[in-house]
C-alpha cells in the first residue's frame, strides 16, 4: 500500500507534470500542489526529483507539507507513518491507527452508530461498572483461558464477531481474519455482508477451522435456503442469525456520506439494485426482511443441522422463548450499538437474563448458550461477562480495527495481546481456569446505575477559579 | 431572503458610496467596510463591480471577509449558505442552522429559559435516562404511528405546541406550520401570543384541518371570553389553558437583550403599552392574570364547549384535581423550562402522575387525556413517552427552528423525519402500532436518578497525565 | 474609586515623567509604559497630553493598551468599564465583577475555601440536588415575602452573614452593607473581624435598625464578656457564637498570598502581633480559642440577654446539645467551605436535623431557630431551605461581592433581584406567603446522593470521533 | 544538582565547541543549539560568555529558550526554577514539580498504573465520597495524631509505604525517606526492589529506629530465606509480604518506554539477565513467584519471628482467611493501582472488611491490624480511614514525590504538612486524640456507588449555548 512512497528513482520526476519531491527522507508527489504553493511553483521545481529538505525546513512548520496535500495522499502518508507493531500495545491503538488510516467513508461506516450513539458508548462504559473482588495466594504458575464454544476448540473465550464490507478497510478484506484466525484456532464468525465472498472465505480457511456464519435473512427465503445449506456443505459449524435488524439503524455518520460503489461492496449483492445516497448502511440492506418472526425458526431448524443462534436477543423474555423454540443459545448483543439507540448493554442484559435462564434448569445450561457482545476492548472485559454466566465474547470492531490498520498481523498482534492480558488477569483474580471465574469475583452493584446529573451551573462555573499547584519561578512557565 | 446576495447585475454597484464585489462567486456589498479595510479603501475600489477572488486569496485567511462584515450582513451571508435541506438527517441540525442564521434577538428569546437554564436540559436529559428493552421477532413489515388526539386524527403521536412570535424567526412566522400541518394532517396549537393575528392562520388552514388554541388568560375576563369564543365559532377544536405561568419567568439570555419592537411582537397586543427595557418576555406578557385559580375553572366550562385542557401540570396532586374539575386533560410541562427553574422534567413527573390517575378508573381514560412536552428530539423520545402513559407528546421549539431555518419546507421536512425515526424504532423496538408500546419495553429506573458528584479534584486532575494510544511517527503530527 | 482616569485637564501630564495619553475615550497613565513600549517611547511621547486614538488603533490589537497595563492599573481601568448596574441582573453578576476588579489578596481571602475547595463548591451543588414541585391555579396576584427573624422585622426571609474584612474589598467597607439594610429592613450580622469598628457600623445604622454580632470567643475572655457587654448596650439582638473554627482553615488560595497589612486589617487587632506569612486568614485568627466548649455556654447566658445562636452546627447530635443547653437557635453552616473540607452542606445537613428536632416538640419550635447559609446565589434556593424547614438563610459571599463591584448601590441592587426573584418564584410556585411553603413543594430525594463515576476512559474517549450537525457550505466556516 | 546553572566564570565558555550565554540571569549552555537557531549561530556567537538578555529579549518569546533546548536541559532549567521549598502547602505540589523535573523514564515508571488507569483514580476518589460529620464545641486546645503501629511509636498514623527504584528520581533513592524517617520518628516500609542496598538503608537508620520490610517472594525460596533473615538480624520489625503481584501489571505508560538499564535499577537483581523491552516493570519482576500460596504462610512462621502482614487483601473471603492463617494483620491495598485495573479502592474494602472481621471477636483486634493505602494525600484522607476503623494508612507516592523534587527536605516537608493538617482536622472534627475518632464522624453511605451516566449527548451540546455573567463595556475584553 505504500510503495508509492518509497525512495529509489525519484530522479525522472523532475518535470512541471510529474514533480516530485523528497523531504526529510520522504518522497511526496507535489505536482497538483504546484499551482497552490503560497510561495509559488518555481521553488519548488527547483528542487524537483531531489531532496528539498534543505530549503524546505527553515521556512516551514513542521507538518506544512502534509496539511497541505490532498486529504488522501496526507492519508498514504500517515499510513506510512503508522506506529510499528511493537508499539501497539492494547485494542484502542488498532482503533487510533485506523482513524487516522482509513479513507472517510470507511471510518464512517464502521465507527458510526444510530441516532445519538449513546448505545455504542454505553457499552462500553457498561464494562468499567462491574468492578473486580480478586483473590490471593491461590497457585497460579499455570493459568489457562482456552475453552470451547459450541463443542469446538477455540484458543481465546472470545470469538471473531461479523463485521461487514471488510475490504472498505483492507484489500484482503475478511480474509485477514480467516488466515489469523485458523493459524491461532481462534472462530471466525462470516458475515453475509462480506466484501469478499463466501467461498473465497472458506477456500482461505484451513481444513479443520471451525467457521460461524452470520444471516441477514432474505425477503426472497429460496436465496436464504440456498445460502444456508451451501454454508453448511462447506462445512460451516453454526448459524447466527440477526434478530435485531428487520431494518438497519439510522446512522448519522454514515447518512452524510454519499454512497459510491468502488468495489468494496458486499459480494451477495453484486447483482443487485440498491440506493446509494443515504450512506453505505441503507445502500446494502434492503433485502433484509422485517417480516422475520418466531413463526420462522421451524424453518430454519428443517433446513440445517447446524447449530442456531439468535443474535441480538435484549430481554429475558425473549431469552425464554428462545430456549423454548429450541435454538442452541442466544447473543446478548445491541448490534454494537448500530440499531435501536439507547438500548441498554449486552452486559447490563446479560445479569437479568442468567438470572430467567436458572429459573429453567441447571445452569450453565450445556444445550443452551449465552453470549455477549459489545464494547469489548480488554481481556479484563471478558473475564467480567463470563464471571456473570457468559459462555463466550463476540469481538467485531477489535479485530476488524486491526487489519485495518495492519492487515493479518494487526489480527495475530490483537490475539497475543488478548493472551498476555488473559494471563495476566487470570493471575491477578486467583482463576486458574475460566472454570474458576466465579460471580463473587465481580461487583456488578453498579452495573444498572444510570444516573442522572444536574445540567452544569454555567455562571458558579464561570466565576470559579480553579485550584493550582505551587508555581515554578519566572521565566519557567510551564 | 437571500436574493440580495444573487450574482447578475453587480458591475453597476462600483462607487465609493455603493461598492459590491464578488469574492469565490459570491456578492458583498462593502460599502460600509470600505473605511475599516486594514489594508485601505483604495484596493477594494480597484474591484468594485468586479470580481476580486484573485486579489483577495492569497492575502486573506479563508473567512476574512465574512468575519470582517458586519453581524446582520454577516448573517444573511451565512444564511445563503445554510446546508441543503436534503443534508439535514434530524431535528437537531435544524436548531445549529437556526442558532448562526437568526437575529441575536430571535435566538435569545427563543433559545432562552429561566434563571440557571437548568431545567430546559433536564428536559433533555430525562429522556435519556429512560433505556429501551427492545423485543425481538416480531412481524414488523408494517408498521403505523398514526394516531387520535383527542378525537382527532393525526399522521403522528406528536401536535405542534405553541410558541410565541413566530415572526422573530420567518417573515412569514406561525402560518409556516400552519400550511405544513394541513398538508401533513398534524395537529398545530396556535399561541395567544402568535405574531400572526388568529384569522390569518385559521384562514391558512384547510376547511377541516383541526387546530388547538392555547390561552394567557386576560386580567379582563371579557377580552379571553370574546377570543375563546371567536376561536370556537372558527373551528377550534380545544382550549390547552396555560396553568404555569401567572408570571413570565426571568430569562435572563432575553432579559440582557433591550426589546425593540419591530413589528414581530404578538398581534393581541398591537395597541398596548408594554415595557420595553426587560427583554422580549416581560414586554408582552404584563396583561397575564396572576389571580386565575381552580375556581375559574366552571366559568371556562361555561363560556365554550370546546375540550379543556390544563397545559402545565407538575403534580399528582394536581393532576387528580383537574380530574375533579371535569376538564378533558392535562399537559405535562414546564413551559420548556422557561418558568421555574430546577422543576422536574414533564417525562419525570408522568411516571408518579399515571400512577395516581390509576387509582382513579381504568387506565388509559377515554375522557382524560396526559400530554407530555419539553426537551422532545427524536421519535425515539415519544415511544418513550408513550409506553410510560403519554396519549401524546407536544413539540415547541423543534418545529419552531424547523421554520426559522428553511420556511414551510422545513416543517415538512421534521415531520418526515419524525416519520422515518418512527417506522425504523417501532420495527426495532417490536411494536406494530402504538397500542403495541408497553411499559416493559422501557427501563424508567434509572429516571429519577439525580445524582450529586463531588465537585473535581482540580489540584489532582491538574497533574494526573491521561493516557494516549501509540504515536505515530516523527513528521507526522496529528 | 475611578476619578483618576476622568477625561479632562490631562493636557498637563505631557512629559516622560508624567505621561497620559487618551485612547478611545478614555485616559491613561503610561508614563512607566514608556520604556517597555515595543515601538519604542518616541511615539507614545508624540501623543503625550493628547488623544492618541487614531495613531494608536490601526496597529495594536483591541486590548493592547490594557494588557500591557501593570496589574494594578489593569484593574483600575477594568473597574472603569465595569457592567452598568442595571444590566447586573443576578447574585452571580456580582461575582464576576468583583474577580476581576478586586485586588489579587482581596479576591484569593475572600474566594478561598480549605484543602482542595470541595465543600465551597458542594454548597453551591447541593441546592441543585433539590428539585420543584410546583402547584398551579391558586391564587398568587398578592405573594408576600416578608417574615420576621428572632422576632424583628425583615423584607426578606434572608439575613446578611459576617464575613471578615470588608475594607480589603472596599473603601466603605461593612458600612455598605450597613446602610443598606437600614434602608430596606434587612437584618445584617456584624462580623467580628471586621475592618470597620463595631462603634462605626453602629453609628451607620438607623436608630431602630437590628443587628445582629458574630463572634469568635478570644482567649482571653474578660475581652469578649467586655465586646459582647458593648454591643448589647448598643442595641444589638442577637449573638452568633462560632462554633466552627477553634483554628481558622487552611485555605490554599489565601496562603499562596503573603499577609502585607495595609489599614484594611480587622479593627479589633489594630494592636495585636499577628503572624504575616501565610496568607489573611492565619493572619487575623490567632486570637481565636480551641478550648472553647459546651461547659462554655452558661458563661455566655450569664453575661447577656442577647439571644444566643451557635454558628456551624452540622449534626444533629449537636442540634440536640443545643437544644438542650438552652439557646434560642442554631446556624447549619460549614463556614462558606473554609473550615473542614469534604463537611457536607448545611442543606443537606438540613433534612436530617430538623427530623431530630421534631422528635422533642412541636415543629416549628418558637423557642429554636434553624438558619442555613452556604452557597446561595438564587431566591430558589432560599425557598428550598425553607421549604425543608429553616427558619430563615444566611447570605454572605453574595452580599460582599455585591459591594465590592458597587458599593453601597450593589447591596440595594442585589436586595431588589432577590425580591424579583421572590415573587417570581413564589407565583410559579403557588405559595402566597412563606408559610405556604411545605415540605412537599421539593424533591429532595436526591439531595444524599453523592455518586462516584468511574475515572474517563481516555483511551477510548481519544479515539471517538463526537456527532456533529449538519455543516454550512464552503467559505462559510463558523 | 542544579550547580551546572550557577553564574560565575563563565566567561571561558565562548567558544562555537563550548558556548555559554546569560539571559535574565541564568546561564545556557548552547552550544548544541547554534546550527539549530532559526536566526543563525552568528547573533548567538556575538554573545558567548556574556549577558545576551538585552539582545534576546525584544525577539523572542517569553520561554523560547527552553522551549527550544533539548528535553534533559530543559529539565535542569526547570529543576533549578522549582517552587521554593515553602511555597509547597499541600501534597500535591510535590508532584506538579516531580512530573516536571523528572527524566521521562523515572516519571513514566512511578506515575503509570495497569491499563486503563482506572483503579489508581478511584483510590484517589473513593476518599472524597466520604463526608465529614463533624462535632463542635469541644475543648480542642491540645490535640494529638500520634499512634503505635504494630507495638512501635510512629509521630503519624501514617507510614512510608514500598516504592521501588528510588534512584530513577534521586541520586540518595530511599536514603532520603530514612533519614527524614528517623528524624520525625516515621516508619518506613523497604521495598524490595529499592535501588539502594538493603544494608545501605539499614545502615543510614538512626540505632532504634522502627523499619519494616516489604517481600516480593523469589521463586527460589532459599533467596527468600536468606534475605528476610538478614532482614531480621538487622532489627526489621515487621514483614510485609506482597499477595497482590503474582505478576506485575500491564502500565502501558511505562511499557511504551523501553528499559535501558543505568545504574538506578534494583539492588537485588544486580547481577540478573533482566528483560529489557518492555518497561520497568517488567524488566525488574521476572524472579517473583506466582506459584505462591496459603500453604506457604506456615513456612514464613517459621523462618522468622517478625509480624508477618500479608499487603494486597481485597475480599472480606481473605481476609478472614489472613485471620485463621495467624498472621498479625493485612494492608488493604490494589498496589497503588498498578496490578488488576478496575480493582475496588482500598477504601471502599476497607468497610465491607471491617464488618467481616467484627463477627470474629471484639474490635478493634489487638493481635490483628488493618491497614490501607492508595492514593492518600491529605490528612483528611487518613482521618477518613482511621475513622472506618484501619489501624494505620500506607503512604508510597507522596513521599517518593516529595524526595524527588527536593530529597530530604520535602520529605520532611511533607511530615510537616501531614502534623499541620492534622492538628486542624482534628480540631475542626472535634478529636482531640485518634481514639476518639468514631465512624459516626463520617458518612460513607456514598463509598459504594460507582453511577453510570449516559453518554454525552453531543448534537444538543454543541447547540446550546451556556449563560454567561453581565459583559464589561468595549475596549475591556477578559
Amino acid at each position: 500500500m505504500t510503495s508509492m512512497l518509497s525512495t529509489d528513482a525519484i530522479a525522472g520526476h523532475s518535470a512541471r507534470n510529474d514533480c516530485w519531491i523528497i523531504v526529510h527522507g520522504k518522497v511526496y508527489d507535489v505536482t497538483d500542489f504546484l499551482d497552490e504553493h503560497p510561495g509559488g511553483s518555481k521553488i519548488i521545481l527547483k528542487y524537483a526529483g531531489k531532496d528539498a529538505t534543505e530549503a524546505y525546513e527553515p521556512i516551514h512548520p513542521p507538518n506544512a507539507i502534509i496539511d497541505n496535500l490532498p486529504f488522501e495522499k496526507q492519508r498514504l502518508v500517515l499510513l506510512d507513518n503508522r506506529p510499528s507493531l511493537d508499539e501497539i500495545v492494547n485494542l484502542h491503538d488498532f482503533e487510533a491507527v485506523a482513524k487516522i488510516v482509513l479513507p472517510a467513508k470507511a471510518w464512517a461506516y464502521y465507527s458510526s452508530a444510530s441516532d445519538d450513539e449513546i448505545t455504542i458508548r454505553e457499552n462500553r462504559a457498561a464494562f468499567q461498572r462491574v468492578w473486580f473482588r480478586p483473590r490471593i495466594l491461590r497457585n497460579v504458575s499455570v493459568v489457562d483461558w482456552s475453552t470451547t464454544i459450541l463443542g469446538h476448540k477455540s484458543s481465546l473465550p472470545v470469538y471473531i464477531s461479523a463485521t461487514a464490507l471488510g475490504k472498505l478497510g483492507h484489500p484482503d478484506g475478511e480474509l485477514n481474519l480467516t488466515r489469523a484466525a485458523g493459524r491461532h484456532n481462534v472462530i471466525q464468525m462470516i458475515p453475509t455482508l462480506a466484501s469478499c465472498s463466501f467461498d473465497e472465505i472458506l477456500d482461505a480457511a484451513k481444513p479443520d477451522q471451525p467457521l460461524f456464519l452470520q444471516l441477514y435473512v432474505n425477503r426472497d427465503r429460496q436465496i436464504t435456503k440456498k445460502y444456508v445449506q451451501h454454508a453448511e456443505k462447506r462445512g460451516v459449524k453454526a448459524l447466527f442469525i440477526t434478530v435485531d435488524a428487520p431494518q438497519l439503524g439510522r446512522r448519522e455518520k454514515d447518512m452524510r456520506m454519499k454512497f459510491v460503489d468502488d468495489g468494496a461492496g458486499a459480494k451477495v449483492q453484486e447483482n443487485m439494485d440498491v440506493k446509494k445516497d443515504e450512506g453505505v448502511a441503507r445502500a446494502i440492506s434492503s433485502f433484509i426482511d422485517p417480516s422475520l418472526c418466531w413463526d420462522d425458526i421451524p424453518w430454519f431448524r428443517s433446513i440445517t443441522k447446524m447449530s442456531i443462534i439468535l443474535k441480538g436477543v435484549a430481554t429475558p423474555e425473549d431469552a425464554l422463548l428462545a430456549l423454548d423454540a429450541g435454538v442452541q443459545g442466544i447473543v446478548l448483543s445491541n448490534h454494537g450499538g448500530r440499531q435501536l439507540d439507547t438500548s441498554r448493554s449486552g452486559l447490563e442484559n446479560l445479569v437479568e437474563i442468567v438470572a430467567a435462564l436458572k429459573t429453567r434448569g441447571p445452569w450453565p445450561n450445556p444445550n443452551f448458550s449465552v453470549f455477549v457482545d459489545g464494547g469489548v476492548r480488554r481481556a479484563s472485559d471478558v473475564l467480567k461477562a463470563l464471571a456473570l454466566g457468559a459462555s463466550a465474547v463476540g469481538v467485531g470492531r477489535g479485530f476488524l480495527y486491526a487489519f485495518c490498520a495492519y492487515g493479518e498481523q494487526g489480527v495475530e498482534k490483537a490475539f497475543k495481546i488478548f493472551a498476555d492480558e488473559f494471563e495476566m488477569n487470570m493471575r491477578l483474580l486467583g482463576a486458574k481456569s475460566l472454570k474458576e471465574l466465579t460471580p463473587d469475583m465481580v461487583d456488578a452493584s453498579a452495573l444498572h446505575s444510570h444516573a442522572g446529573l444536574t445540567p452544569d451551573d454555567n455562571l458558579y462555573k464561570s466565576i470559579y477559579q480553579p485550584l493550582r499547584t505551587a508555581q515554578f519561578k519566572d521565566g519557567a512557565k510551564l
